[in-house]
């Protein structure tokens, strides 16, 4: 892989992250060239019971909505997973049975935890070259929030935005719930995936999940935006190197992604100012992908073209 | 269009600049919604005397190779091109006569400078939906550099970065090269066209042809990296709004092209570490406009997928 890379017309390092992502998905696959053939979109939704603490600016019913909205291709994701060349498939956990409110108890108990987990761990297919992870659910940038504060400090005001667009008393609500939860959860604060029963929703577990699926796989992994990152970084504070196989596919607009970025250790391949969810961000990403790919395999070697090399 | 975006199943806003690409685009073609139906990437070549004060890490043939190169399909572009769904053409501007060395005279005279310009302006096809700009020149980063420090002050230690990859020396000839011309043609630099002429390019001239042509059909353009920006510049620092018909497809890697853009208050779409040029980041950019476009067009509406409405 770097062998080639080196011969091809072009100044050593001049593609820059395009290079970089080639040699991560050769690595990471095992296989050189790498790999795009098969793209697989997982978008995990779930509801959320911390919605009753009014934190969002969209009804809860919105989640079904919009499953049913990607059922029939007309959200956003259809359109740029047909535009990517990858397939969509949309994992609806238990969205009649939100999980509990975490201002009043843990949003999940342990069982619906590990449920949801491997949920996500058995959505992922095994013939995937690349996954990219999404998801949907009215309420789960509070849930996002919280546990970024629970895992890195700072309180509501830390990580809270306004997810779809909340306006500032509904902030000041979504502050104080994830507040009231830390303070309701302050005695497993140390324990990251008692973190993620205690604040996620199932769609976030599921996340945690496909993402560990994929690990074990060797399946190179692109992550959305800020719910999706808050979904993995449990795992990453519990273990050093965790998210070696995924990329951040993009920099949401969504205010506490870029703390979290930063707190992972993760470089956002894109920074389009999108705040969908849905896996959008990272779906704009495959392109970037799809882009250094056809460079690696397409380009003629300096020795085909007769173009001379650098000056010793 | 900004009506039916309002419509679509999303948050207002939530596709940051995917929204605001397709909002260009239409205002620019005068279409809604607008069209990536034919998309033209021009990527024009010259050669520079000012090589001869050993200023690049290639030798000045390899100009030549690389339009070769283009021709036979086999560069960084061709496979970017055929990705994004594109038609490349290559205008190559008389490689066997470089312009003069602009640190003995000016690159070009009066009458050079306004053929390129010419040529570059004739290259625009009619009916093309957006245009790309973009170049191959061995020793143009000298040339945009230098166009960069005499239309915005700082000299050779300003702008000049490694190009194609110079080492520390070749970089010190590179900004006394710089510094050199600067003060050979001190007495022009009130006046942005001479500057283009005195230190730029052939391939230079022709992107400011281009991006003229452009403006007058309202076609949408979008600029490469560095050598591409430095192109346009006289023509921005003449005229306010210059550039309201381009957007910077990304941020290279090349030191001084962050500081050109900032003093040309562009805003990037990508930033992605290329430092290759050949229009290479521009095409990248296509894909980020044809999302944008697949998005708009092919979203649902709220009505149409029967979701709820924001909150009011």
């Amino acid at each position: 892989m770097a062998a080639r890379e080196a011969t091809l017309t072009k100044p050593p390092g001049s593609l820059g992250r395009l290079e970089a992502a080639v040699q991560w998905l050769a690595l990471w696959q095992g296989k050189n060239p790498p790999r795009l053939g098969t793209i697989e979109i997982l978008v995990f939704a779930g509801n959320h019971g911390v919605t009753a603490q009014g934190v969002s600016a969209y009804p809860a019913e919105v989640t079904a909505q919009m499953v049913a909205n990607f059922a029939a291709g007309g959200a956003a994701i259809n359109q740029l997973a047909q535009l990517s060349g990858a397939e969509l498939r949309v994992i609806a956990l238990d969205l009649d049975d939100p999980t509990a409110d975490f201002t009043k108890q843990p949003a999940m108990d342990e069982a619906e935890f590990l449920d949801a987990v491997s949920a996500g761990y058995d959505a992922l297919s095994l013939e995937a070259d690349i996954v990219v992870l999404g998801e949907m659910g009215i309420g789960n940038t509070t849930a996002a929030s919280a546990i970024a504060a629970a895992l890195f400090g700072g309180g509501g005001a830390r990580f809270a935005g306004q997810g779809t667009g909340v306006d500032q008393r509904g902030l000041t609500r979504k502050r104080a719930a994830i507040d009231a939860g830390l303070a309701r959860h302050s005695a497993i604060l140390g324990d990251p995936l008692r973190i993620a029963a205690a604040f996620g929703g199932r769609e976030l577990a599921a996340i945690l999940g496909a993402a560990l699926a994929a690990r074990h796989r060797r399946i190179p992994t692109l992550l959305d935006g800020f719910v999706c990152t808050a979904a993995v970084a449990p795992w990453a504070k519990l273990r050093t190197g965790a998210l070696d196989h995924a990329l951040a596919g993009h920099m949401s607009a969504e205010a506490g992604h870029r703390l979290l970025l930063q707190e992972l250790g993760l470089h956002p391949l894109l920074d389009l100012g999108m705040r969908l969810g849905e896996g959008s961000g990272a779906a704009v990403a495959v392109l970037i992908l799809r882009a250094a790919l056809a460079c690696h395999t397409g380009m003629a070697t300096f020795k085909q073209a007769q173009v001379s090399e650098k000056d010793a």
